[in-house]
């Protein structure tokens, strides 16, 4: 089908552009290059050497000889969406195309203001667009678990069945989100709830939890096709700074007491869920949201799991706790539905050694790019303006138990296969306690 | 106690500005005007004369002596809303500075993105700004009760326990808004219970009702300081059109089914419950909401309590009922609490005949100034575009049932106590079954 994937140079809009394309759908991603353009804003910059979006698109059609079109511009201007909708026609946009970090919002006033004015500007835009010139365009938003917060009762999937005194109704489930990040999506979901009530737009809003993983099979083709990798206090995800920490002997920094516990899934099962979605079209006027996740995790227990992997690799591993910087629950009930992508049939990939390994040894290969300076925080949520400066950059040796400085004892280069997990899908297993299945590395690649 | 009225030229804030003030408090308004450019936009105005602010102000001092503050800008604009927190130091800020129309934020995209940055932005900025200067200040911010929805159980004020799977939480009550402009209100809600729980902001969300009245013991001091009168079709109440069609021997036009029910006020509980909420603050980290509204009326209801009072009068009235231009239940479950402010002293001025006599009364002294063209639904909520243009105005005889074109019997001048219904107040009396309390008229103004 003609999927259009807006925000596709970004880190899941890319390996989901991939991936469709890879599975024959016509594929097109909108970009303004804002994300790049926030790595210069904070002195930051992805661990894995990621290429120009024209380049990469070049080395994806050498390879594959598929073609995905590429529309410049930004969704909240719109004048070139509306345009976009009317070239590209699709049949489902994926909408990627927000500001996604937490304490990018958190920064001060400016950051507030821009990260929920960019989003629902965008996100309306979008709305109205596809309202005008095409109406049947299945809207697949990506919206995230931390909608949701941390209730102590259940998390269902978008609705939740309210019995009150003697009487029945099914209720959108209260949000409590805790940034103001996470407040823009909870403003674009009552956004387009609304619209499809009102005006019969199907949408289906996938509440994603946190993404783990830079390989995909395609984008293990060639490095030329390699994904970010973002490590960093503001855009970077907690398993890849424990990773980046435990290869350069640095503690893990915990935040808190650490049983802040948040639903994760694989990037291969982002992309797979995404095709689901548009595959499997919300009706004509419903607004329907998915869990996006496969496993629910601890921050400590992903601390505890970095630690054993790494040690297995070589690496001295130390777990330490810093106050926490944003205003959260450090320990508190949490157990959140997710089982309609798997009904619609997703086979989760589950953190897994292997996996792990991958990560480490990702981090291994571009050590020369850490910049340990990035990964302290210096956004505290409790206060209304933080004078976040990009920090003069601090090299690292790798943190090797036994040999400092030198490579882990088996390793090879970029192309060998140990440095992602291996395959060992089994099928007839149960989906959810079956084996993973991961992606080749980059077989052979001249580059990088 | 210092209070400043951001949004303090409109309807609500005027009427809440001059009663703070009579009530001894040091009262300041913010405004930027923009409500009465939204007049000129729509090429609709008020049916009564109100005076320019500075003008209006000066009468308030001439009267009683008393001073309220101005402070000329707009709450999206930081460097003048943290000036003015930095001057005046207000121990409470009442928010109405909001675009508060739901028809308006419908015209089409540029008037919803409008509508919901404007809201979205004034609103943080007056969080960022408290936070930053001024932290014990107390919010109150007027919310609707048009956020809930209508939902098939009881309403409650701001929060619903829930009990699912054995477990149990107070959640935020689920919120289902029916415009762009009622989403926004849902948005401000989200973004100030996070700064409450984040920052340890206080603040108060008052859900109001749909207000009815233009008179209250301060605004009836002098026809110099007349409230607002809207029954255009954007910004008009469904009170207010219903006495001028009334007046005006046009048929009260119900939306649909008239089944629509909501929770209505007096403008005269308005003011009350801004004071009680200023009064009673809310604690450090606390976001309190308070439903405010009295009673519950479906648009039928009030179309059949119109007709009566006006035949009453000598006006012969029909109802009509057209195409509903709106996406809303037309029949529906609908039980909203509304205690608290209650327990906190509201004593209700319920809608009576001598209130509707008295809204009746001020439509024929005003005649003159009405355009029945303004009332005719132009916007329809399930079109994303609306061309809405102001039409020709058409002026409209009285529609006396057997005197057509003269004043109603016995009517007298402005000033005639008749035009405002008589206070019966009667003390002991249950506080939601009292009879209520009403102003004065204009005590033989020279004006007008």
């Amino acid at each position: 089908m003609k999927i259009g994937v807006l925000g596709g140079d970004g880190y899941c809009g890319w390996a989901t552009a991939l991936y469709l394309s890879a599975r024959g759908h016509s594929v097109s991603i909108v970009d303004n290059f804002l994300r790049r353009q926030w790595d210069h804003e904070l002195g930051v910059q992805t661990l894995t050497p990621i290429q120009p979006l024209s380049d990469r698109l070049k080395v994806w059609h050498g390879l594959t000889a598929k073609q995905i079109e590429l529309f410049v511009g930004d969704v909240t201007d719109y004048e070139f969406l509306s345009s976009y909708l009317q070239t590209f026609e699709p049949e489902a946009v994926v909408h990627f195309a927000e500001q996604r970090s937490a304490p990018y919002s958190m920064i001060d006033r400016k950051h507030a203001v821009f990260t929920q004015v960019n989003n629902l500007v965008g996100t309306l835009n979008l709305l109205f667009a596809i309202r005008e010139f095409n109406p049947q365009c299945h809207l697949v938003k990506l919206g995230t678990m931390g909608e949701y917060g941390t209730p102590n009762i259940d998390i269902e999937e978008g609705y939740l069945t309210v019995e009150h005194n003697g009487r029945r109704d099914v209720l959108p489930y209260p949000k409590q989100p805790g940034s103001f990040y996470h407040l823009s999506k909870v403003h674009d979901s009552h956004n387009i709830m609304f619209t499809c009530r009102a005006w019969g737009l199907r949408a289906t809003d996938l509440n994603q939890g946190v993404v783990f993983g830079t390989m995909t099979d395609e984008v293990a083709l060639d490095e030329g096709l390699i994904n970010r990798f973002d490590y960093d206090e503001v855009f970077g995800t907690v398993l890849n700074r424990f990773c980046v920490q435990a290869v350069t002997g640095k503690p893990l920094t915990v935040y808190g007491k650490g049983g802040q516990t948040r639903g994760f899934l694989d990037i291969r099962d982002t992309v797979r869920c995404v095709e689901i979605a548009c595959l499997n079209p919300a009706l004509e006027g419903e607004f329907r949201v998915f869990n996006q996740f496969t496993e629910q995790f601890s921050v400590l227990e992903l601390a505890h799991l970095v630690k054993t992997a790494a040690e297995k690799l070589g690496f001295g591993v130390e777990i330490s706790h810093l106050a926490d910087p944003r205003v959260e629950a450090e320990e508190h009930y949490y157990n959140a539905k997710h089982s309609k992508l798997i009904e619609l049939g997703l086979e989760p990939h589950l953190l897994s050694d292997s996996l792990l390994d991958s990560l480490i040894n990702i981090a291994v290969k571009y050590r020369d790019r850490i910049d340990l300076s990035s990964m302290a925080p210096q956004i505290n949520w409790r206060k209304p303006r933080n004078e976040r400066r990009p920090q003069p950059a601090q090299t690292a040796p790798l943190g090797l138990s036994e040999e400092p400085f030198a490579r882990p004892e088996g390793l090879g280069e970029w192309s060998d296969p140990r440095w992602v997990a291996e395959d060992c899908e089994t099928a007839g297993a149960q989906s959810n306690t079956r084996p993973r299945s991961v992606p080749r590395a980059f077989p052979g690649s001249a580059r990088g």
